[in-house]
């Protein structure tokens, strides 16, 4: 199966393989509960925490994957990848554990502690203009010079199957533990994680309905899928969920959930804080806002949960201070 | 064994009794590693995250084991405790889930959330004043008019035994894993935690050495176990780490760790705020500062961990937002 550009898509054996790859390197990140988040929303909810993932979000598992799948060329021509938060650390982190060149290209107004983060590992910084610049068009020209290898934040066929990794995990936690899921809900930008998630456990609970949580006035996804046709966001608002803030669904991934999804769900950036705030004092969990978005879905009624067994994702807590006092109310 | 008072001191099945108590009550808390903190410290380090524990601290488990163990005394006569923090929050929503009546004995002054949370499990609320009051004295005029089960925070030997499965749990995690223990870290305040923890390990690892991690200034348990007798401390400093200040180390973990423990380690209260707020960066979890002390010994290097395998408590995460905010130099 490929996209309608004949990109391939990846499958449920690429997600294994990624799993073998990130063996050991990745975090087997828990999945928890609280008393407290079930009596507030009435279900049984199972929290995925990829804020307690190596470089604080699940991006690493993608990153990595994608090396790791194309590293006769990452090693001759390095890494090439744009992004200004999760991607970015996750793709350099991995490049330095394969000791591999890689730039990123990141606006040049990026918060200093997501670019001192991405330095940290290694990378090359390459910074744009966002209001002036035409980020893909630097993107293709440095790629094109330098042969380097692209990893797209969501369109990569190996960056998906990373992802899916989530979903392996969760499946075999929730084996473990004797449970059946009837919704999983993922935060959702271009669609790379719920893709992934789906590819890994629909075929095991065909009875579970898969979600995504988006940002009111970003809720491309659900209109997309709800039309069965990926349709761009009329607006974009500023919002504190910047990690999922995205204009369009991703090709690949609209190809692989089309017509598989349930309800998309929408948080606005006052239920994103909420979420981070409850996760801050009842789960002990430092949680970003994009990263609470699918929390805040089923804290804010957009998913009625009761008596339903639901799956979470908390996919990142990369929150600088400030953002997290605004949240608490400090 | 019993101290001196005649007091039974808790064994390795009491322990093994109290897990079977908890199964499917208290959290299976996760042990966690984290790859800036190993190559911080240059160790193997895991941590087990009891801030994620109900109630948000492993104060639950011995709390829920003592009402459990006593379950007679505490229908008919009800319970009675005291404590400004998460020792009264454990006490109380294990007797809110026995049904069970339930007196805490609380500081006019201690702050207003943990009033809030100890209300919100049905607890009474009995207030004095800590400079003009004394405590010990109302606790037990209460307790003998009522005949209500006396739940001590450390002393206590079922709450020992509650506390000695955040070893079982981390023993087991550990052998999952194929590794085996170095050293042990607990904060510490009567030592309910770590002679729990040692009786729980020390048998499977008798190569591994138990570490008390307390306030400076605090550091009675270290003075206590390089003496050999229990010596209270000189002063009180007021101390950001409230929830491991003790006097004197508790009579009945003092005679369980006689002559077991290694070099008893301490951390400023800068120190602990400095672990607080890595945790909160890269570990993205929520730890109130007493609960950091044992990762803040880690990282002032009061132990030296270079090639080490370490077991670190993360043991409380019930830290207010303005305090958090002060940790992060917001």
């Amino acid at each position: 199966m490929t996209t309608q550009t004949n990109r391939p898509l990846p499958t449920l054996t690429d997600v294994r393989k990624a799993r073998e790859r990130l063996d050991g390197i990745a975090i087997r990140t828990p999945l928890i509960r609280n008393q407290r988040l079930d009596e507030l929303t009435g279900g049984q909810i199972f929290l995925k925490c990829e804020n307690l993932q190596r470089t604080g979000s699940f991006k690493f598992r993608g990153g990595y994957n994608a090396v790791a799948a194309n590293l006769d060329v990452a090693r001759a021509k390095g890494v090439i990848a744009s992004s200004s938060g999760n991607h970015a650390q996750g793709v350099a982190e991995a490049c330095q554990i394969f000791g591999v060149d890689v730039t990123i290209i990141m606006p040049a107004d990026a918060p200093q502690s997501k670019k001192d983060r991405t330095m940290r590992s290694g990378a090359k910084l390459v910074e744009f203009d966002r209001y002036r610049d035409d980020r893909d068009a630097i993107l293709d020209d440095l790629a094109t010079k330098s042969g380097a290898l692209k990893i797209h934040p969501f369109e990569h066929p190996d960056v998906i199957a990373g992802q899916g990794t989530v979903g392996l995990e969760t499946g075999e936690q929730m084996s473990e533990l004797g449970v059946v899921p009837d919704h999983v809900i993922a935060c959702t930008g271009g669609g790379g994680l719920l893709a992934g998630i789906y590819l890994a456990l629909h075929e095991n609970y065909p009875g579970a309905a898969f979600h995504t949580a988006e940002p009111f006035g970003h809720d491309d996804q659900a209109k997309s899928h709800a039309l069965g046709k990926r349709i761009a966001n009329e607006q974009a608002p500023p919002s504190v969920q910047d990690a999922i803030i995205t204009p369009l669904p991703g090709e690949a991934s609209f190809a692989l959930l089309k017509g598989q999804v349930g309800a998309g769900l929408v948080a606005t950036d006052q239920d994103a804080l909420n979420a981070v705030k409850f996760a801050f004092e009842e789960l002990k969990l430092v949680v970003e806002p994009g990263g609470a978005c699918a929390l805040a879905c089923i804290m804010n009624g957009a998913l009625n949960v009761t008596k339903k067994t639901v799956v979470v994702t908390l996919s990142g807590g990369n929150v600088d201070s400030k953002m997290m006092a605004h949240a608490l109310g400090v």
